[in-house]
């Protein structure tokens, strides 16, 4: 099998490469998860037609594919084991079109997501998705995964900003989704379908997605909370104030203890609105959260409010000090965030993890890391249980076990147990539908 | 077959009737089609249970199911003919929770839109979708048709409103899909699957949606062009202006003229903001306009503006006036709405069909209105000739045939043109698969 492939993939004209250093470099995500033994070769597609190649040759030859961007993923999604064909897409890196007038760009699937939204930044527009990933992701990686990031309350998820896509299909046809437009209702929205499938329908080849007009204003509120429940309670009073936050960012107590030992508070909620309204929504942000007896500091100035978020952005590193983050990813009905942050932090107390606790508070969007043993070779029993009874909360709470990380590998088990069995068949037949052979990504997803 | 159908639906529980009065009074949509003969039986379920023994039954004998809401719809999805059995799903219209906390309504399919909309105003919350026929169309018809409306530019459409969906199959399976988190990324997106299909794969039985904030304030912005081309010119300014508009209708001469025969402007462009920023912006709207040679009138009150877009409301009515208005629906990419409107014009005077334009311009979102003599049995060939001419137009600018009504059964013939091949032979392989008998609404959508 792999001298047959590697004699169809160096007559197929595709780059490719079966160096050990090399494919060792691209069987792996940000997850942890080590696959088992190690892929036959990698491609490094350059065109739509070599992508289609590849396919085509896999298929036939009933080689699993496992399509990769960046490889920043963290549920596995990207990992690739023995037998397997690596699709490195980062080299079709291109912006086909950026289109002020009609508020979209175009985009070949390796593109750096921080790239397109500079990019756009010079016509006054932004991409909207900002994984934590944004500044070494691709908008490809992104869809696969339909990433989330912090201003999804406002402005929505990946896929509320892809309008189109092109997708090679298992056997290597070339399939066209959606179009340039806001609306269109004709046929069903396979565009959606492909977004958030990890790489198991099809291989994303290219996007048409919008751009929104980056706001004039924005106005950053930052609120320590003597718990967080309070902090909770002070996000749900924000929204009950009819506000939507172009962000809001929850850390709890121990976390800001790992950034800075010296803090005392229970929590801190960070806040930010945006548009010609962001300073009076700040302002009322800042009584409500005052009420719920935060001590709370307010800015329009944006190297301030850049002083204020970075407690944010060194909430990961300060916990990769203290040991290996396994980042959970649920989500739960907005309501229920209190209710989800106690919980988690009693979850911890009963099973010895460490578990700290980050949040996208206005969508309910729960980021618990559990800090193991970097030594270990294993993820530790506790931490396993820890992450189980964080799944079952979710579920419990009406929530989801993954927000915004996608399933990979490592939530599959889980996957039938909230989907109930009859989604669960139908999304199996889907995938059978697509991909008869098995040959994408298998063992991922669903 | 009939016999055994209605044996099994008077053993079933369910009420139906058989009433040749009440038959044809849920045969039809507002889209004019008339389906050849009448169908079997219309059933009126009340629960879930009573869905899936409908669906049951019809599935083993094999009967085409019509599901229904209000009938509404503009493309013939509803229609009925000789043999089908109609399932009227509005007496399932009971609203089964408002949670203001998780910002979300649990709804029966056939809830009337705008009663959903009244009882979240209550909570200070807004159900966003906004079809024009909201007062009398329900939520269930609005999913199978992805109804847009007018807020859709800033506010999405109905698909952007539905977290998740119970759904029968046509085996009577009952399938749950998605939830109540607005991030959920576990599994394939079933749910945006749904909606817009017409009631082909599936029949929507309860749903839960989200619900917005009620803006504090609106503003609103009445601009008057000499010539539509300006006045679209004027809305692609707006939109350079990084503005995003709650609202923005522009309606031609020949409309205005329908509307009130002593107006002289060439066109009127309406534009609503909102939100703590709804003034500022308006401000720039009302600059923007003015500097592309409008004469702009701009209220903050509410009556006023009730006023300014009675003019909107009035465009249908005076047309229905003049003879028998077929709606087209495309949409373009939104920097081909100048383009798009001229091109209309054109097609309007070249096959001497009168035809009128509004348009939601913020997402290039055109309805020509083609007048026909009301008498007619069918379409003139002119019409359909010009309506031909408008769907090639709106495909060559890379937009779509329909941009929020549904494909139903009059757009059918085009639908494999917009979508290619390969996409149209997955959608029917998708419909197979969901519908392996081919019970749900044939002959529609794709």
């Amino acid at each position: 099998m792999t001298a047959r492939l590697l004699e169809r993939l160096a007559g197929s004209g595709v780059r490719w490469t079966a160096d050990p250093s090399i494919v060792d470099s691209r069987r792996t995500d940000r997850s942890g998860w080590q696959p088992a033994g190690r892929p036959l070769a990698v491609v490094f597609p350059e065109s739509v037609p070599e992508v289609r190649r590849t396919l085509r040759v896999a298929d036939e030859l009933r080689v699993p594919v496992v399509p990769r961007g960046a490889g920043t993923g963290l549920a596995g999604g990207a990992g690739a084991g023995a037998g397997s064909l690596v699709l490195d897409l980062t080299g079709m890196n291109r912006i086909l079109d950026i289109s002020p007038d009609d508020g979209l760009a175009v985009v070949q699937p390796g593109v750096i997501t921080a790239d397109l939204d500079r990019a756009a930044a010079r016509y006054g527009l932004r991409y909207a998705p900002d994984p934590a990933s944004v500044a070494i992701s691709t908008v490809g990686g992104n869809i696969a995964t339909n990433a989330g990031g912090l201003r999804c309350a406002k402005y929505g998820v990946t896929a509320d900003a892809v309008l189109g896509l092109d997708v090679v299909l298992a056997d290597g046809r070339l399939l066209h989704t959606g179009r340039r437009t806001v609306k269109g209702v004709a046929g069903y929205d396979l565009t959606r379908l492909f977004v958030g499938s990890e790489g198991t329908l099809g291989v994303v080849v290219g996007a048409t997605v919008r751009l929104l007009p980056l706001p004039d204003a924005t106005a950053t509120v930052a609120a320590s909370f003597a718990s967080v429940a309070d902090a909770a309670a002070g996000a749900a009073a924000v929204l009950a104030a009819r506000i939507r936050p172009a962000m809001a960012e929850l850390l709890d107590g121990p976390t800001l203890r790992a950034i800075d030992p010296a803090r005392t508070d229970g929590a801190l909620l960070l806040v930010q609105t945006d548009g010609a309204g962001a300073a009076a929504e700040a302002s009322t942000v800042e009584d409500v959260l005052a009420r719920h007896g935060a001590t709370v500091a307010v800015t329009t100035d944006p190297a301030e409010a850049e002083r204020l978020l970075a407690v944010r952005r060194a909430a990961l590193p300060a916990l990769e000090r203290l040991g290996r983050p396994l980042i959970e990813d649920i989500a739960v009905p907005r309501g229920r965030l209190a209710e989800a942050t106690s919980a988690v932090q009693a979850i911890g107390e009963r099973t010895g993890v460490p578990v700290y606790v980050v949040a996208h508070a206005a969508d309910g969007n729960l980021h618990p890391l559990l800090v193991v043993d970097p030594a270990a070779d294993t993820i530790p029993a506790p931490a396993w249980r820890a992450a189980e009874e964080i799944f079952q909360l979710a579920l419990r709470l009406g929530g989801t076990m993954t927000g915004e990380h996608g399933v990979g590998v490592l939530k599959r088990a889980w996957l039938r147990r909230e989907l109930g069995g009859a989604n669960h068949d139908l999304q199996r037949d889907l995938k059978n539908l697509f991909d008869p052979h098995g040959i994408l990504n298998p063992g991922k997803a669903i």
